[in-house]
């Protein structure tokens, strides 16, 4: 209330499912709606609190009536609400609603959508980039954003028509990742093209390469790693643009890995050299 | 029609949603159907293939009426009518019933499910087991599974109260590699006194781990690779059954890689040197 009275309008207790802007939220369930809105859902308050510490914009913070006078919340409030954003306070059934879920985080935090461009591929000396062709998997897509992170690389290049980066399944798989990577967006053609500048290797995964992965040497150079789609695996336009295509030994009955457990096994291999135990504390 | 002469009782049309024998195998998405009756359901042609060359027990084959007159199929069936099992030929609706899909497969086989003994765990020099504490999440099950499969480790042991090997979210995520690993449970006490009679290593995944996961000696002896739970990670009394405790190094601001893809990255150092490519074709 104090709130609600301290800067009008902006924070807004709604309790109905009816209310035009918990329609609106519930609506971000859609990729269209994320899209003309350029907004999408991150839950929980760690991730909303590491969003804002990166400069990601916060649209508005949502979080459960119940948690009024939450020190710790308060003090995210303030801080929204200084960086601009709307405040709503809501019952746990609307912060169900919005987030599908039956017992839903108390905070949740609408974010504006942020893509790299194509220049923001970096290519320094050890740099590690994911491109991914085609990846249909929510949770896929949320995984590989996840291990990128883990390791140190820079972020993921989207080939194609993907998955949404940020649909829910996605956003939740990657833990909160994805305000720790870069995502670019580039259509097939357009990855073609910018291969030609790319001064570093672009190591490609192919049930047909005749090279392990082990076997390349990552040092030195940046490096793109190439996925291709869960089904198809990579066009061959894209193994084309390709410097080495590789592929993971196998030896059992499965004739394929998971995807994101693919791309981590190759994560890890071009890391091997620069990732070393730090001592714990 | 001429099957359902040829084994009376056997072979059975059923279009009817509300019929007694569909709404038996619905029931089979809940776990405590599928315990009560020891069955589970799996989808698609090429794995009920697999499976039943695999010595899996047929239950049930079901196939879609449109289907009919389809000489692959048709071979398929009969193969499961000597082996034993029932044949069912359904609408696509019924189909999408069981597995409750849009787009449901054409074949499904209800399998007898099978569980190996603890006696099962083999300790043959090479041998790499995977043992889960009390893993919660259906799709990281079933990518544990896959990826067993795919090096050609020898199955999972599954520690405690853990998520069912057997549901229809786990049996996707494996794709097919349900079939092709061996399965054992164990209550944590009952681990902790198999971990004293096992003659290799066991090698545990810990946050606290001081081990560089590469830096282990996995030649010669065979091994168990022992995680954590998703949130908890290993309890203490599992961690004192290790041999040695690692960690997977790390860089970036994630403090944790999905359960799926550390395994993952385990299993590939474990058969690191035993792992090689093979010529195509």
């Amino acid at each position: 209330m104090s709130e609600k009275l301290a800067i009008p309008g902006r924070v807004k207790e709604i309790s109905s499912l009816s209310n035009p802007i918990v329609k609106d939220l519930r609506l971000l369930e859609k990729k269209r709606h994320r899209e003309d809105t350029n907004r999408f859902v991150a839950e929980g308050m760690k991730l909303v609190i590491d969003a804002l510490d990166l400069g990601w914009s916060l649209d508005t913070l949502i979080y459960a009536a119940s948690k009024r006078g939450d020190a710790k919340i308060g003090g995210l409030a303030a801080k929204a609400l200084a960086k601009g954003a709307d405040i709503l306070i809501v019952p746990e059934k609307v912060l169900g609603a919005i987030t599908r879920r039956d017992n839903p985080q108390m905070v949740v935090g609408v974010f504006k959508r942020r893509f790299a461009k194509a220049s923001a591929v970096t290519d320094g000396s050890g740099d590690v980039w994911v491109a991914l062709d085609r990846v249909r998997d929510p949770g896929n897509l949320g995984t590989v954003i996840r291990t990128i992170d883990a390791v140190g690389a820079k972020g993921v290049i989207l080939i194609g028509d993907t998955t949404d980066p940020f649909s829910p399944e996605t956003v939740r798989a990657t833990m909160g990742s994805i305000f720790g990577v870069n995502i670019i967006r580039m259509a097939a053609e357009d990855f073609a093209s910018f291969a030609n500048t790319w001064s570093g290797r672009i190591v490609g995964t192919h049930m047909a390469g005749e090279t392990d992965f082990r076997n390349v040497d990552y040092g030195g150079g940046p490096t793109i790693l190439l996925m291709g789609n869960e089904q198809q695996g990579l066009t061959d336009a894209l193994v084309e643009a390709c410097t080495d295509v590789v592929r993971i030994p196998q030896a059992g009955r499965a004739d394929s890995l998971n995807l994101a457990v693919a791309t981590a096994i190759c994560l890890y291999e071009a890391k091997r050299e620069s990732l070393a135990l730090e001592p714990i504390g």
